[in-house]
């Protein structure tokens, strides 16, 4: 099984190491392609950098079509997420989604910490459309998210800082951790509080996996339905869907 | 004062359409300056469709900066309306938020009434996110956007069609029009069918007049804060936010 | 156009108060008839006072009837929102509807900061039926109402408080003023705090304008329609509707 | 122990049978007292005659006051329950809130059958406020509710009709009357469905016998706060509260 | 009439006390039965001690079957409700359905005070299953269940700073007791802190009384349907129904 | 990896059909180890089975502890789910659970379809708790359990005719089987219908994997902490847990 693991920020050593992760949690019979977005930010912080990853995002989906068996999108906001399933004849996971929906299974209560406090409101409405609103809070520690790679930032102080103000305050019975970029930093975190702590690159691999195995993609009809044959123009008009509606 | 709206696919003639019925509900002192994407799909027909108007819209948004007092984006789906509102140092309008709130005053329950099917989750989606689950529901008639602009189609049949559903087996009390090609059809509506009928374009115009002379916009406190300068690379790289956040 | 602002407690200074905000915002065609309940309470403290407050304001819309193309009731409390809409034939604004709506184009989350505690819950319970539950905390700043008529009452100082633990402790991007005794500070306190600060009159004029403007009135199917002709009794035998039903 | 049941309203024959279902099921040492509304609509169809009954309902609470140990108000909007709440130092219980709690103790979902359109909604919304909007449905019978008074209108038809749809196509376990002119005919309805029927005034005297007999009353610290002492002016001056709040 | 009230822990101080409390209550022509489960855990504390009583709990519904009028579970948590429910021909009545019920009727904002945190989330799924999720908060006092029957053991003393931080941090307009072991210190409490205090077993047994004098029961036709007759094996074949589904 | 799969119901022939069912979807280093009940209902229909199914279940979970990482409940009711969970040193996972996460990564409105009426509030209420409420219904296609064991039953034709019901009138744009008994018909019902079919047991399985290959499990911290250690009496002392609370 190949998954594609598409990091929609444009900084390679946050691909490297998502995939790193991913790589680590990944089934014997896994093979992980890890592709960095060729355009867009290097961070994606607030809504507008979001928003302009997709096209990146996109492209890497489409240039290796038929290249990979399921699609991760490695970046905590589930950037692009609806438009990636519409495209794609393969299941495509975001790391919010499947980060929260494997919480969870191991909690009834769970707080998401992420990075600025931008991120914050757009992470609480995922988690909401999600279903997961009347279990899980959502706190920003205040890291930029590149401060992240440096670790000389102090961002693991931060972070730290916040998962106890889940513990002490919210009834946080589990921990999501909510950037790519912290999942490395899963397992000793889990260690260290004695609850679970879940990455959503790890989670996202396992549900890749398991949708891959069961057989099961994307619904087709509805509101994830193929894009219809039509003209797109200027700049974008290679990502014109060139076949029919399913 | 200058609203610009700007019609996030790239038909120009609904683009003229929305901006007649700007024009026809603007305030003496009101200019509608109207823009037409440069790049992206010709209409906006699901989630694939909505991702890849948004460069082509922020586009929009960004030449004319300076120019312009507040903005609509044309287009039901509030495509990008949470990138827009980030970017933006003025207000920004979406059809859809703005056409819900406007019914809201006029109706306990209603029906919004769009084209697809396909588009029907989405704005679903948006209007529990907008607060009026719980009041409205959203029905698709089965119309390709396009459609609305060929007198022959067939559209407005289906579309009555669907409104007299609505009204019968909906409780409804007013209808939403959950297309901006459909703006021109909202004062016949209301005359046959005896109810509120509220038109998107026509109920943005308004919000973007009442913030303006308000002197109210976007709080760029939380998750509009204005995009942090960093680098975007490739073809986006034109997008790269230049100033520092608020 | 004319709007109808009904101060529905009794006190003069209120209604001037409030007046001078609906015109010092109102369009350059826009006349404010600015009215004061005959009879009821000084101050809308609490269910018993608003309930108390209704015959005396729609006394006020129906002596004037013909006279008004939209009407405001200058309560923060939406004090007999429906019936009115009920009753009358042109389009009826409450200032928290009309507040509530207005923020959620400025900000994905925000505080209401009301008076007495005992008004909390009634405007949250407004907040939660106008669908803006899930985005929105209500607080008592412990101020009577008419406190804030005497600028040596200190009212201020306990408003600013209040708006400061907003800021601080609920994550708000915006501040609504919830009583419309508070509607000459929202600039000010704009100013100051550098979020966007709603004053419900000022909100409530320009959905007023916006409704007329379009052509759009409440809806008389469903539960607006107006009332049935039937017998009144007693000291309310004045309210008997005259007409059919809509 | 003395329950008040005030009928809203000013149809006697409608106070007679609201107090003859309330002597039916009334406990030995009960003594229900009947009071007519002496001033308002001769019934209660939809906001505008809602607002328009409180004054009168208000008036019997208040010249009875000593005189019961709790209060019915003997119409299923349960109008005017918040404001007299807040006068009473006795327990006061709605039609509404008693039966749709009772039903919640019979039937995991269920469906209250009302009047006319014009109150479904203002019944659905209380519905929603006290929790059960998940849990029950809320249909129109298209009856007047006069005729309820006429056993040659062909109502108890009606009912009966919209009974059976609730049955086939929402699933109903139990049913609630949700008019207090229906109130003779819950037994009847109870044995031809083979289902719970709920009637408001029965539920409601007994939510008052548990609530007196418990010695529970209304909470006065927050929203249902005793009115402040203030000056009311013209016609409801004699509604001006003359003790200190609690 | 006569209530069966079954204590479903095996604890027989337990059931004295709320038997004791039962009586206090009771009408004059109403006689608690009071029964202890002679299989399981000696108090209730979480999922597992919960769902282990059940069996004990059915057995003296079962055993005393057509000995009551209708039943009570004497334990906060609901344990074995929906189970008792679908099995008995008589009402069948829980402590935190009754209580938050008969709450309802006195506050719109309330607190429940359980006793260990791991008793909390459960008590909040039940608190937002009957509807008062958006109503009431849910808050542990750090108090194993037993420890209630021990004077020494300072339980009191944490329970009342629990109360006191409800009234404090929540806007609690009312307080209701969440452990059957709690049943003695209600009126006690609300002397002290002047808001209604709710205890489950006498607000379980008002409920049990009107359902009953109401000729109402349990609805059979779906969720709640009889059990249908099929064999029960090993251990558990005592069990089996007997009868058809009804 | 090890993996037990209890079936909370007597039958054999559902446990290997289940267990068929589990072995065709696991890795390949995964063994189902397949355990059937052996006290309790031979089906499941409804809340009085399935609470006397738990003591069988937790029977099965608790004589094979520590050969076992982790546990399937092999009933769509979650019977028992939070109890096992509260045990079990590793994760237990439900199937209703395990498939509406599922189906949630493939569509964003699905439809459940179970067998009988009975277990269809339940499952409603299972499928709200899990935050999929407003994204998912539920039906019942009126079959009982052990009819799917017979192809002469007729039960398929049943299931296949609410599916298209499902698919017409629900916009549902996927399906999940609400039954054990159904996990052999998912991969045909997927190839008839064209949409996504997501069978409980297969999900179950794919979830246990993951969580056991990221070394997650059950937080103890919370609402599922080890059951305290205390005496249990009676015909259930066998269940007394031995170990101190987590």
């Amino acid at each position: 099984m190949r998954i594609l693991l598409v990091n929609p920020n444009t900084t390679e050593t946050m691909t490297d190491k998502a995939a790193f992760a991913a790589c680590a949690v990944a089934a014997s019979g896994t093979a992980i392609i890890a592709a960095t977005s060729r355009m867009g930010p290097v961070s994606i912080e607030g809504h507008y950098d979001g928003a302009l990853a997709i096209p990146g995002l996109l492209s890497e989906l489409k240039e290796r079509a038929g290249e990979y068996d399921a699609a991760i999108i490695a970046c905590f906001d589930d950037t692009g997420l609806d438009a990636a399933r519409s495209f794609a004849d393969v299941p495509v996971l975001g790391l919010c989604e499947s980060a929260v929906a494997t919480a969870g299974f191991l909690a009834q209560r769970f707080t998401v910490v992420t990075t600025l406090e931008r991120s914050r409101v757009l992470i609480d409405n995922l988690v909401r459309r999600y279903g997961m609103g009347g279990r899980a809070k959502v706190r920003a520690s205040d890291i930029p998210v590149l401060q992240l790679e440096d670790p000389a930032s102090g961002a693991i102080g931060k972070l730290r800082a916040e998962i106890e103000r889940a513990l002490a305050e919210d009834g946080a019975e589990a921990i999501v951790l909510g950037c790519s970029g912290m999942t490395d930093l899963a397992r000793e975190l889990q260690d260290i509080y004695g609850v679970p702590v879940v990455d959503g690159v790890a989670a996202a691999v396992k549900q890749a996996e398991a949708l891959v195995s069961l057989g099961l993609s994307t619904s087709k009809r509805g509101s994830y339905a193929s894009p219809l044959a039509k003209p797109f123009t200027g700049a974008m008009s290679v990502f014109a869907p060139m076949r029919a509606a399913g």
